[in-house]
């Protein structure tokens, strides 16, 4: 099939009309809470606290910013191990997450934030926008080199709205804890991805096949983004905890899985290859599989051994996705998944979601104190009469209520995105940056014979 | 013309007469101040502080560090979309930031920091040198790749002492407000520069021509380099804004205008195009406007709305600026602007200076209250009698200043590095590494057949 | 010599051990400290304590933050300049790293942490993790390009478990100051990994020499590895030292001597070139020394004049070593250094340690206050009969422990490492992916005719 790729008009016209949409709504709406608000002094007062220090700046904002680079340069980079899909990897995620935070900051503001007719917005708002946005960069790894800038903004537009209702659904009706999104973010993401590119299914795409692997630069591109998601996963997973220890131990957690995840995805890797090579796409993927999978439990008394087993198994469990599942959900549940997001997002989310589930199961006093259990869970107010094992439960009902959306959505959005007019490429020109970039030109010379031009400075 | 572009013996010795004579201003000036002298402890007594986290470093530490990477990986590698000078790019931008920096924290150091005869330096004068360096590194943007790192340093000399004073005379004479520095950082070197560019012109540069653009990977090295500039902004924009709301504020504005300044990029990229297609330039510098733009008034109420605005109005205006206005400052006004500064530091900047003028003359004590209002502008002390208006104006007067000290600044400096001797190189080898780096030889075999040394590895 | 380099059944086993050890040991052993644990919130009113913001997280998280990066990223990516050991050097790095910091986590808790029959880990602890993950990361650019990742990870193994005796008997029983670790971390790792590459001498390791240098892209990888360790290295010797002061002026410190070294090593890089050119290994690696030399006097009263100096002269000594002294030593001493380390690690660590005694010995309480001097050397419970002199001696015999023990640690390992069975690479293998990866197929086509792809894509 061909359409016209042509997005002169198309790309523009989304992105003014989007953005202009948002000025006026955030011109309505969106107001600074009150510790970004010139007033603080006086908030301050009345709070008798003596310190700027109790800022939520200085107890969130070194998180927010180690969370921003994930999705800007973590998922922008960590996509560009296709040969030719660099600029498109980094560029458009760079611009679904640009429109994406601003429309999650309105979305999940309005669940959230909203009181006295405005949105107040504060570093927690920056980092749950970058959160959301998240999940949208995990969709764009199902669907990444078969889609249109245009059509990306409609799937962010959408997701984003999807993922409010989910997040206000799980957090707010069901009480949920999630403190780092294994369900909200990765499973969400994962399974709404899937969908979309299950409903986007191309037949032929076989005719862009030589264009769907890795050149050598490409994978160190890429592990420029796994390194930087990978080092501060644990910030990821500890940004919006409870102050003190919660986000501490969310961290350490974290820390863990992600060290034990990368051994086994090692040792499978190479246990799976004839010659015992490694596969570069398991070292820049199924690594961070352990950091996904304590994405629920990490702020949660899970012990730093029990992170070492989580990571362990994920980094076996998306390993051994990548080489079996992979291929067998693309030749016969056409299920096309460029970047294996099923194996880091989509399994590691659902064990997240359990282990989370089952951690808070197992919550007692005597490992939270009275206190702590009260706090961590929120066992009080109208939360009073709860218990552990209520918790539990209502952990894993986030997890269905986090598919059904996904796969609901998915498909409402895979069809709108199926429409032939988005500028999508044609089978043969998938994973092309030339279809929507303007190329440099590769000078001959300079590639064929470097130590021409190398040779010819003239030094008198 | 023909220079002689051997350094060995020019570059040496200024790098080590300028470092002696660092060592030794060094020796007689710089002493720590209070909050990193060991002497805190009574300091702390003294002022009735309970907590180590009242220490200054805790308070701007983490935005100091982003600022770092911004000028040294952001500014560094954003200039590597050139094909053959990424060496350069990287490398004398390191040498002339570790230069400046060091110069700066002298100079900024006798204008901001001198009390008992002493410079006494903390956290905050370390954040204040990265900025003043960054006003070197965007001059640097539209000499690249036409100078020799001699002249670099010579420029970065007098670049750091004019920027200081200017500096001086905006914030404590004229008292403006100016924490990102859209007038002292971005006005003053972008107009600073493209004065010494102008200078320098080069008649004959299209000898280097088929040098002068990207190819597909340097494009991508460019991309590490917007994307940490753009997510660390922020960071930028609030690092020396007062403790609390003025931080935490300066913060959210950055984000909302950077998020904004993405799509109208993307937007006017695609639609200046005639086929739709979106250029990595505008993606890697237009983008990035928005932050420019909100220097000024990011710390102040713009709002996230009027943060949006600025941003809107900036991709569109620095987009149309690398299509239009690039070339016809080259062809008529001779200027040959290499990264298009005037695009991305020099119109924002403007842009950034008048929203601030503007967004200050609006100030009123129903917005920041009271104390908020006097603690935002120091309306206290000797500017007691000062009104909002007043502020305003006084904020466009820091704006002609600056203009007019990168002017006058830029042509002196101009004239003293278009002396001969300096080993700047000649026009048909501009945008070349191979001049001033010792280059690696491209193994024939292995660029064009790499599978051969793949395949050989013997396995027995 | 030809081993069995097919790693299928020795790496997956010697993974999965390791790990799934590492679980036991950690449900036998690690518990959260007390900053980390839910029962804080008892701890913070025990201690009075009004604010979150006293939790230890606060206080190094930034720091540990960006100790991660350069473990990971700096070291990972400053090894890439080899042509073609790209996804070694970012994997294997990544590899021992996370087998690293966790058998650190143990060694070092079991010597510190340990009480009431538990390790108890907090942020500090990740961030000695990571300290001596670091040491081990030196030693690897020594033996690079010439082991198996099964080495690396025996290396690791023993190495971790010397560190951190060496370590203990530093730091617990000597009374040594050396937060930055110019004695334990730098000096220690590089005389190890120098032991063990002179025990692995290959003496046909010349038919690997076409792959043991750059090409143009690869170098500029390596920067970035450069970059994030020269920028964060301020991070790294601040991360542990006490709150307050000493934390802010090891910072300090550690800017000013880096921002030296970088311009001397310029000055030596131009000046030994025979054209005056620079060479980039100069710039990758000695700018670097400056960090390491100023690892242990950082936090003391060294002045920021005192750091300039230390970083000039280093930049020289490390700039001076990569011209004469490693070709001598692999000449003359049979001491194959791929990455030159005893130029960025060696030598400054030893001239670091030097620094630190010297330092520490005119210490005197006019410098430091009479309680600043208490707090910083510990001159208190039963060193209270210490005086500064005293100190600089013990400094000094930390310097002599360290080279001993790893003088002989790294003899015994080498040898073990010697054994033939590991998996190591021929001669002629060396500094080759190949070996120990599945390696992607470059496409013919598009490396020579990058344009036939531009100019395919169908618009109709």
């Amino acid at each position: 099939m061909v359409w016209n790729t042509n997005l002169r008009w198309r790309l523009p016209v989304t992105c003014l009309l989007l953005q202009v949409a948002l000025v006026v709504l955030f011109g309505v709406f969106v107001r600074y809470d009150s510790d970004a608000d010139p007033h603080w002094l006086d908030t301050k007062e009345q709070e008798n606290s003596t310190s700027d220090m109790e800022n939520e700046f200085y107890y969130r904002y070194p998180s927010f910013q180690d969370v921003h680079v994930m999705i800007f340069v973590g998922f922008g980079f960590l996509m560009t191990f296709l040969q030719r899909y660099g600029y498109s990897s980094v560029g458009f995620n760079f611009l679904l997450a640009a429109f994406g935070i601003q429309w999650a900051l309105l979305m999940q503001g309005w669940f959230h934030s909203y009181y006295q007719g405005y949105i107040h917005v504060g570093v927690e708002n920056l980092i749950n926008a970058d959160f959301c946005v998240g999940s949208v960069c995990v969709a764009f790894g199902a669907v990444l080199g078969k889609v249109s800038p245009v059509q990306l903004l409609i799937m962010t537009l959408f997701q984003v709205t999807l993922f409010s209702v989910n997040e206000y659904i799980l957090l707010s009706l069901l009480e949920v804890k999630d403190a780092g999104g294994s369900m909200t973010i990765h499973t969400f993401g994962a399974y709404f991805g899937l969908t979309v590119t299950w409903i986007l299914y191309r037949p032929s795409l076989h005719q862009s096949k030589e264009r769907q692997s890795a050149v050598y630069h490409s994978d160190l591109f890429a592990m420029i983004g796994t390194l930087f998601l990978w080092m501060y996963w644990p910030s990821f997973n500890s940004a919006v905890s409870n102050h003190g220890d919660a986000q501490h131990r969310a961290a350490i957690n974290t820390y863990c899985s992600l060290a034990a995840c990368v051994l086994t995805s090692v040792a499978l890797s190479s246990a799976l290859h004839k010659k015992g090579k490694l596969d570069m796409v398991h070292i820049q993927n199924a690594t961070l599989a352990g950091g996904v999978a304590v994405g629920t439990a990490a702020e949660m008394m899970l012990m730093p051994y029990g992170s070492l087993i989580v990571g362990f198994i994920c980094g076996i469990v998306s390993t051994l996705g990548f080489v079996y599942l992979t291929p067998f959900l693309e030749a016969r549940l056409r299920i096309q998944d460029t970047c294996g997001i099923h194996n880091l997002h989509g399994m590691p989310g659902i064990i997240g979601a359990i282990v989370g589930a089952v951690t808070a199961s197992c919550a007692n006093a005597d490992v939270y104190g009275v206190k702590g259990l009260a706090l961590a869970f929120g066992f009080d107010g109208f939360k009073t009469n709860w218990n552990a094992s209520m918790q539990g439960k209502f952990q894993a009902a986030g997890l269905f209520v986090s598919l059904a959306m996904a796969l609901v959505g998915g498909i409402i959005v895979g069809i709108i995105l199926k429409l032939p007019f988005w500028g999508q490429p044609a089978d043969e020109n998938c994973f092309e940056d030339a279809v929507y970039w303007e190329m440099p030109e590769e000078p001959k010379s300079t590639v064929l014979h470097p130590e021409d031009s190398t040779l010819k400075p003239s030094e008198p």
